[in-house]
């Protein structure tokens, strides 16, 4: 059986939003896409390249016409989407209208919900485990999301049948569905993603006044390459998972300084056996989860 | 013009010797290649694979039936190493035999050799950028150094001829020869090279003891692995090349040391602007300087 979904609003049409749609128009599981948010250029742009079949800059008169509205907005402009979107459904009176996201922390885009949604539990929370250093409409591919996990973190008053809907058109795109607590979710990813991201900026950001910058970038070897790719990411969009999952991200963040300062300590002293330690372990760490 | 060479010793068969003699095999650039190290073991792996024509445990032996000796073993193994390749060219007699290195930090190298070898001038110190997280004969490949960059360091007393055919021999196997001083040659690649990886080695250690290590694994989206990915680097080369660039290295510590901080604070203050500013301007930077 093929769950199909017959009109859908997605608000915001950048590298996930518009994949999103890409990835549904490809398997025909979807007839109708509205897209909708504040820029008209962005909007054009997602029409042309067939990502959307028409655009309203109203995002409340979109959502009063859709079945699904999934939200790809950066997390810091997620508040008074949700309160177009509420707008939206008091207008048309659908009650049955599912909302997801795809925001990249969660507790707090569901402590939103709860308080800017009357039927909040028609909302499930999601979280696509995927993206590439590019943004916009331009940057969407229908592919993104092929065998690629998707977390969702509902409630416990998530309605079963919206929560069925939203994860059964991930299903149906590729993408492999798990289920986790929002708490649990950002503390996750606070490590595997926002972590990363921060040190990865600051690798980066702290070389700005080295006079030999253009050097390094030249002479730049594989893991600076790899390592500096994520500094390419969406700041507005960065900056807003950082405030948004800000106490598992400090906590984190305290976590490696520990680390580091131990490594710097164990290379001040000469502590050859230590760094050796240090390195191997990690190695084997890395070895045994990765294959 | 071609350069070749008759007898060829090369210490240490791994990735970066195995790559090296496989790329001048691929050429003809070479007639016997002598494989010398402490591991039987390896060396009859290499043999095995085609990488090198005969082994000897002694490496005195090797190198004085060879025109030139390449060192790639870790840095820690250099000085042992050299005393044995000066033992060798001591008893041929052969004062012509060129000696190149492939280790990643020069200026401790330069050192050894001119404190170690009688004819200094010989030595010509060299470091490619290129390598994988893997090691060993088996990692070994003829393309490794296609379009890479190899530094050569040499001093005020290195013998032109000698540098002449280390340039060529690495520039018809395909890599791109540039030179800079020693010391220029550390502070470049602590930046680019020496400080990721620690990064990476802090990042996945100090994970050890998170109880969801399992899951930060599995959902380890493309920035943490390409991040983490150079985590499984050889720990005992990295030992050897923290030891012999320590102060480039703490002193790019100690500058990503101050930016990450400032980065906690902005984060801990809440301060989205100051955030906002550090991931633009790194974006701007990485964008900047890679096409």
């Amino acid at each position: 059986m093929t769950t199909t979904i017959k009109n859908l609003c997605v608000i915001g049409t950048g590298l996930i939003g518009g994949s999103y749609c890409l990835a549904l128009k490809r398997g025909n599981l979807c007839e109708h896409i509205i897209g909708a948010g504040r820029s008209e250029q962005t909007l054009k742009n997602a029409k042309q390249l067939g990502i959307i079949d028409e655009y309203d800059l109203d995002i409340a008169n979109a959502v009063s016409r859709s079945d699904l509205v999934f939200v790809s907005v950066p997390l810091g402009a997620m508040e008074p989407v949700f309160e177009q979107i509420e707008a939206g459904i008091q207008h048309s009176g659908n009650r049955r209208t599912v909302i997801t996201d795809a925001g990249s922390s969660k507790l707090q885009v569901q402590k939103l919900a709860e308080r800017i949604f009357e039927n909040s539990k028609m909302f499930v929370p999601g979280h696509p485990i995927a993206g590439t250093e590019k943004s916009g409409p331009t940057a969407a591919f229908a592919e993104l999301y092929d065998d690629r996990r998707v977390i969702l973190t509902p409630g416990d008053n998530t309605d079963a049948g919206a929560f069925a809907l939203v994860a059964e058109l991930w299903q149906q795109i590729g993408a492999e569905v798990e289920t986790m607590d929002a708490e649990h979710h950002d503390k996750v990813l606070a490590a595997t993603s926002h972590l990363p991201h921060i040190l990865a900026f600051a690798l980066v950001d702290c070389m700005q006044n080295m006079e030999d910058i253009e050097e390094i970038f030249q002479f730049a070897a594989g893991g600076f390459r790899d390592f500096s790719r994520i500094a390419s990411s969406d700041p507005v969009m960065w900056r807003d998972i950082c405030l948004n999952n800000r106490e598992q991200i400090l906590e984190m963040m305290q976590r490696y300084r520990t680390e580091l300062d131990m490594l710097y300590n164990a290379l001040a002293a000469g502590d050859g056996d230590k760094l050796l330690d240090v390195f191997s372990h990690a190695k084997q760490i890395r070895d045994n989860f990765v294959h």
